[in-house]
C-alpha cells in the first residue's frame, strides 16, 4: 500500500511488480541510489525470468543495508514492527528507520505467524495480530488488515464507481488481495472486470488466509491476468474502461514527472471520455511533494476533475491514506456529489457483506475540493529554543 | 490526551488531576483493580498535599508492575514508544502492552531528551523528535507534538465556539499547554476565558519549551485557576459560561454511569442556556464502549443537540481523535454548519499565527450527525480458518 519515492532516486520503469511496495522519501532515502542487482529468481514481467530489480524497491525498510542484512525477521519479542525492529548478532534489538516513514515506527502484538514465503517478487508474511485481526505483510510492509481493510477497499472503489453512472468496464491494477474485487462486484451495472496483479503469489496466499477479500475473484464478471498492467494497459483498446484503479504502488517521484506522466497517460487512453480514475496516493501528513507532484501531474493529463480524497486507515502511517481521483475529458465528474450513489445501486449495501466505511455521506466530506492539508517546512518558521525549523502544516490550495 | 476507562474499574473520584491521563479499557486492564497508593507527594485538589492515587492512573502505560518498575525510561536506543520498551537487568528490550491501546505501540525517534521530571500528579516528558518536533509526553503517554497538534487544539476549540454566535465566557478544563488558548483568542467576541488546570508544572513546562502553544497564555482575557476543575464548576455562577472545553482525561467508564453523570451534569449547570461543551473523545476504531456509552449519557443531559465530530492527528492512537460535542437547552446549536464561521470572525484567521487545520469546510465534513464509524465486536462474525472473532467495523447510528 505504501507508495514512496525520493527525488533523484527512480527505481524501475516496470514498477508493476511491486505491489504497494516501497520507494524512499525524505533524507533517508536521498543516499541510497539504486544498484540494480540480479539476485532475485522472478521476472518483473511475465513471472518467468527475474530482470534487474533496484535494491531500494526490494526492502522498503531496508534504510540500512548492515543492519538489514543481519534481520533474519520482522517479528521481534512477539511485535511486528512497522519499520522492523531486528536484533544483530550480540541479541540486542536494533532499530532502524523506514525510509518511507522517516522517525516514526508502528506497531501490532503478533499472536501467531501464519505465512512467511518469498514469491518471485517480494516477502510475504501473514500474522495473527491481537488486535487487528490477520495481517498481511509485504516485504515489510503493513498491505491490509482484517479490522481496518473496509475503510481502505471501500474508499478506493466506490469514490470512482459512484461518481459515474452505470459503470460497466473496470480495471484493477494490482489489488491481488481482492478486497477491491469485492467491492466493485457490488454495483450490478459492471459487466467486465479485468484485474492485472503481478504476483500470482499474493493472490494463492490471499485465498488461503483472508476469504473475506478473495471472495472478490469469485464474481464471475472477474478476470484475471497475471502480469504487468502498464503492457497490459497499452494493448488494451483505446477509452475501454469506465473506471480504472490503481491499488498498487506508484513508483513516480516527485522529481520523476517525464517517467509519471507516462503512465498517467496510459491510464488516460484507456479510459473513455469522462471516464475516471482512483489511484492511491499516500498520507497528506506525510508525503506532501508526492502528492503535490501526483496532482500537479494528473492536472496536467486528465481534462475533466482532479482531486485528492482520502480515509481514515489506523494502520498506515500517520493513521491515513490518500488518493487522487480523476476525470477524462467528457461528462463531467463530480467526485463530491456522487451522480450513482450506493445507496441507490440495487443490492450494493450488502453484497457479500454490508459496507462499513463508505457511504454518500463520508464520500462527500472526504473528497477535497479545494483545500488539502499538507505538511510543509516553512523556511521562515523557526521556532525560539529550537535547533531547527519543523514541519509546519497548513492547508494549501489543491489548484497547484 | 488518552481518556481510557474500564469497565468495573473506576480509580478516583477527583479525576482532574490526571490530565489526558490513562484508564484502562479491554483485557488488558481488568486484571490491574485499583490499588490505592499514596506515595505521592501532591494534592489531587490544591496541589499542597497528595490523597489516594490509584497505582492504575498514575501509570497508564504499565500493564506489568514488574516490568515498569525495572524501566527507567521511556526512550531505548533512541526511540520513545508508546507504549514504552524498555530494557530489564539483563539488558535485553521488554515489551508491554499499554492497556489503552492493546496491542499495538506507536514510536517515535528521538533527537534529544529535553526535560524529564516528576510534577506532583505526573511524570513529564519532552524530547525533540525527528519527525514531529517536539513533543509531550505525560505518564508515558503523548499528549502533542508540534507538528500534529494543530488538528486538535484548533478543532477542540472552533467545534464549539463556531457553533454559537458571539461567545463571551469561555471555560477550558485542563488545558495547560496553552493550545487551546491560543485557539480560542481568535475569538473577538470573547470577553473571558477560564482555565482550570490542576498541574502547574505542565503550565511551566509548556512555557518553556512549547512557545507557539503557552502563547494562549499572553491574552488578557485568560484567568488562570490551578486547582481541581469540578470544585471549580460547582463554584461557577449557574449558566456562567457560553462554553466549555474538556481538554483532558475523562475518567468515566462504560460501567461508571453514576460516575460519569454528574460531572456531565456540573458542567451542564455552569453552561447557559443553548451554551456548549466540547469533550475529547477518544478513537472511533479504538474505544467503542466508551464512545457509546459517553453519547448515551450526554444524551440524557444535555437537551439540546449530542453529536460526535472527529480530526486525524497521526500521533494519537488509530490516527484519529474524537469529540463529543453537546448543547443545553435553548436556542438550538447546529454542529455541522457553524452559525459562527471562523472565515467571518474578525482577524481569527491569523490571530498569533495562521490556521492550520480548521476551516469551515472541515468542521462540516468532521461532525457526523447520523453515523459513526464504531469498531464492534460481532458475536456472529466468525471468520473461517479463523480461531477467533475479530473486530468488525461498521456505521452504527448515532441516536444510541
Amino acid at each position: 500500500m505504501m507508495m514512496l519515492t525520493g527525488k533523484g532516486v527512480f527505481c524501475v520503469r516496470d514498477w508493476s511488480w511491486i505491489r504497494k511496495g516501497g520507494y524512499m522519501e525524505g533524507d533517508a532515502g536521498r543516499g541510497l541510489g539504486c544498484q540494480k542487482i540480479t539476485a532475485g529468481k522472478g521476472n518483473n514481467r511475465n513471472g518467468s525470468s527475474k530482470g534487474s530489480i533496484p535494491s531500494c524497491c526490494l526492502k522498503a525498510g531496508a534504510s540500512d543495508p548492515e543492519l538489514d542484512a543481519k534481520c533474519h525477521s520482522t517479528v521481534v519479542s512477539g511485535w511486528f514492527s512497522q519499520p522492523r525492529s531486528c536484533s544483530d548478532k550480540s541479541g540486542n534489538t536494533a532499530y532502524f528507520n523506514n525510509p518511507m516513514w522517516p522517525g516514526e515506527a508502528h506497531s501490532l502484538k503478533v499472536e501467531k505467524v501464519l505465512y512467511k514465503e518469498k514469491s518471485l517478487y517480494q516477502e510475504i508474511l501473514v500474522f495473527e495480530s491481537s488486535a487487528y485481526g490477520k495481517v498481511l505483510v509485504l516485504d515489510g510492509i503493513v498491505q491490509l488488515t482484517e479490522k481496518d481493510e473496509c475503510a481502505y477497499q471501500e474508499m478506493i472503489t466506490h469514490l470512482p464507481l459512484c461518481s459515474i453512472k452505470s459503470p460497466k468496464n473496470v480495471l484493477v491494477v494490482g489489488g491481488g488481495d481482492g478486497g477491491v474485487l469485492r467491492e466493485i462486484a457490488r454495483h450490478s451495472s459492471v459487466e467486465l472486470i479485468d484485474i492485472c496483479e503481478i504476483d500470482q503469489m499474493v493472490i494463492d496466499v490471499s485465498k488461503k488466509f483472508f476469504p473475506e477479500l478473495v471472495v472478490g475473484f469469485e464474481d464471475p464478471r472477474v478476470h484475471l491476468h497475471v502480469g504487468d498492467a502498464i503492457d497490459f494497459m497499452r494493448c488494451a483498446p483505446k477509452g475501454k474502461y469506465d473506471a480504472i484503479i490503481v491499488d498498487s504502488s506508484d513508483p513516480v517521484g516527485p522529481a520523476q514527472e517525464l517517467v509519471e506522466r507516462p503512465f498517467f497517460e496510459t491510464i488516460a487512453r484507456a479510459l473513455r471520455p469522462g471516464g475516471v480514475l482512483c489511484n492511491m496516493a499516500e498520507s497528506m501528513w506525510l508525503h506532501t511533494h508526492l502528492i503535490q507532484d501526483m496532482l500537479s501531474i494528473c492536472r496536467g493529463i486528465f481534462r475533466g476533475a482532479v482531486h485528492y480524497a482520502w480515509a481514515s486507515v489506523p494502520t498506515y502511517p500517520s493513521g491515513v491514506i490518500g488518493f487522487v481521483i480523476c476525470s477524462t475529458d467528457g461528462p463531467p465528474v463530480d467526485f463530491k456529489n456522487p451522480i450513482n450513489p450506493i445507496e441507490k445501486v440495487d443490492g450494493a449495501l450488502n453484497h457479500r457483506r454490508e459496507l462499513r466505511f463508505y457511504n454518500s455521506e463520508v464520500n462527500f466530506s472526504h473528497v477535497d475540493l479545494s483545500l488539502i492539508l499538507l505538511a510543509t517546512i516553512s523556511q521562515n518558521h523557526l521556532i525560539p529554543g529550537s535547533e531547527k525549523d519543523f514541519p509546519k502544516l497548513c492547508y494549501v490550495p489543491l489548484l497547484l
